[in-house]
């Protein structure tokens, strides 16, 4: 009886899925599923960063017009990145080492993203039951959360205008192989990031380089190597955001 | 003067990148691309099956009843399945153990699958260069037209249902791995395809199994471990299926 009742509550784990692309999001359904925006490079980091450092909210906002006139209406600080350089009509940029606490404690930041912000809107377009992101500066954060709520999970990779990006599925994989005893995976994409993840994570950043990733190539082109090393690095600004009211705050 | 005529030469290499999933085509310009249709479990390792044996053509359509009323109109053998059966109406499955030389030589194959069929149509709409479909069983045959051609490539993944797969990935790997020096790859999808098919390479049919992949699961569920361990051996049906005026032929 004993047995046969641990059998059971064994079969009825949650399930875990991944997605390498905003493109593939639709082929899953999200309704009572918490939906993890992962945008390593370098949306999210800097996400888990502003938050805690203190910021009040970070507003994700799909277009650089809305973050100005959110920015204007709110006296919110408006940042964001087109392209991996800071858009036209805003104040910031998006690497974490923008938002240290003596800047950014106390204030909202309204930002806006080519990949992680419109990742964001897309989920909650679907009707996607809880929203939070991860970045390895919240490694723990996440995983711990997603361990304690014990319901069904898509690691949804922000990718880069659609085509899939080794960064985003490394997190993807660092996840799965820390959670993975908590959930059901039936999904080749979560084994196939899971041993990417267990590949490379000697040296992340090694890694990539080596890999030649085209997101690290493009932002080591810009001088941002300190960012790719801390972007890379777990549980520096380790929190939660999480999507509540259109904003991410941190949930305690 | 030769030395920089060197680097010159080596910088004008062919690109290739690859696609996990037909959701994602549509990212990449397949205008004058060479584009490799890749279903490995099972349609294009029964397409080179097929032709290998002497079958005089393999029409791929996208629907049963188009496959039905083609059959009918041309005498041709109607094959095909819907999620891993044969379809209702049709008379053969997708089991390339179905289509020895006895049976398919001079025949034509009217073949309809769930995904690589469905993808080769999408291609072409796309405007593909020359569409070629590739498997274990003729993993030379395309590597040695893609290197011999030189131009560039799109291995395209057919997937399961638009959702990412691994012997798909590992295909793609595969072929990488052999040509990848005659090409400028500047594509996550492609090193993390070639990883993984580093990763497998030694036994692929026990890296499905110990991965658990999805479709793996779901054919060994029909009893087809013969077509997997067949599907996943190299150049046993090593010829080039080539599409052409709405056929696949063998390409010399």
């Amino acid at each position: 009886m004993a047995d046969s009742l641990l059998i059971y509550m064994t079969n009825v784990k949650p399930a875990l899925f991944t997605v390498f692309s905003p493109a593939l999001l639709k082929q899953y359904e999200v309704k009572d599923v918490i939906v993890v925006v992962i945008d390593v490079l370098r949306a999210t980091s800097t996400i888990a960063t502003a938050l805690y450092n203190g910021a009040a909210a970070v507003v994700p906002v799909e277009e650089v017009a809305n973050c100005i006139e959110l920015g204007k209406r709110t006296g919110g600080i408006t940042a964001g990145e087109r392209d991996g350089i800071i858009a036209e009509g805003l104040e910031y940029g998006n690497s974490p080492f923008e938002y240290p606490r003596n800047f950014v404690e106390g204030k909202t930041l309204v930002l806006t993203t080519t990949n992680g912000t419109k990742l964001l809107h897309m989920a909650l377009a679907s009707g996607a039951g809880h929203i939070i992101t991860g970045s390895f500066p919240n490694l723990s954060a996440v995983c711990d959360y997603l361990v304690g709520k014990g319901q069904p999970v898509l690691l949804a990779c922000a990718a880069w205008k659609d085509r899939v990006n080794l960064e985003d599925m490394l997190f993807a994989g660092a996840v799965i192989s820390r959670i993975k005893g908590h959930f059901a995976i039936n999904c080749d994409s979560s084994r196939i990031a899971e041993s990417m993840f267990e590949l490379g994570s000697k040296d992340l950043f090694a890694f990539l380089k080596e890999r030649q990733a085209s997101h690290y190539r493009r932002l080591a082109g810009f001088g941002m190597e300190k960012d790719l090393h801390y972007c890379l690095t777990p549980d520096l600004a380790n929190v939660l955001p999480f999507y509540e009211n259109e904003q991410l705050i941190v949930k305690n």
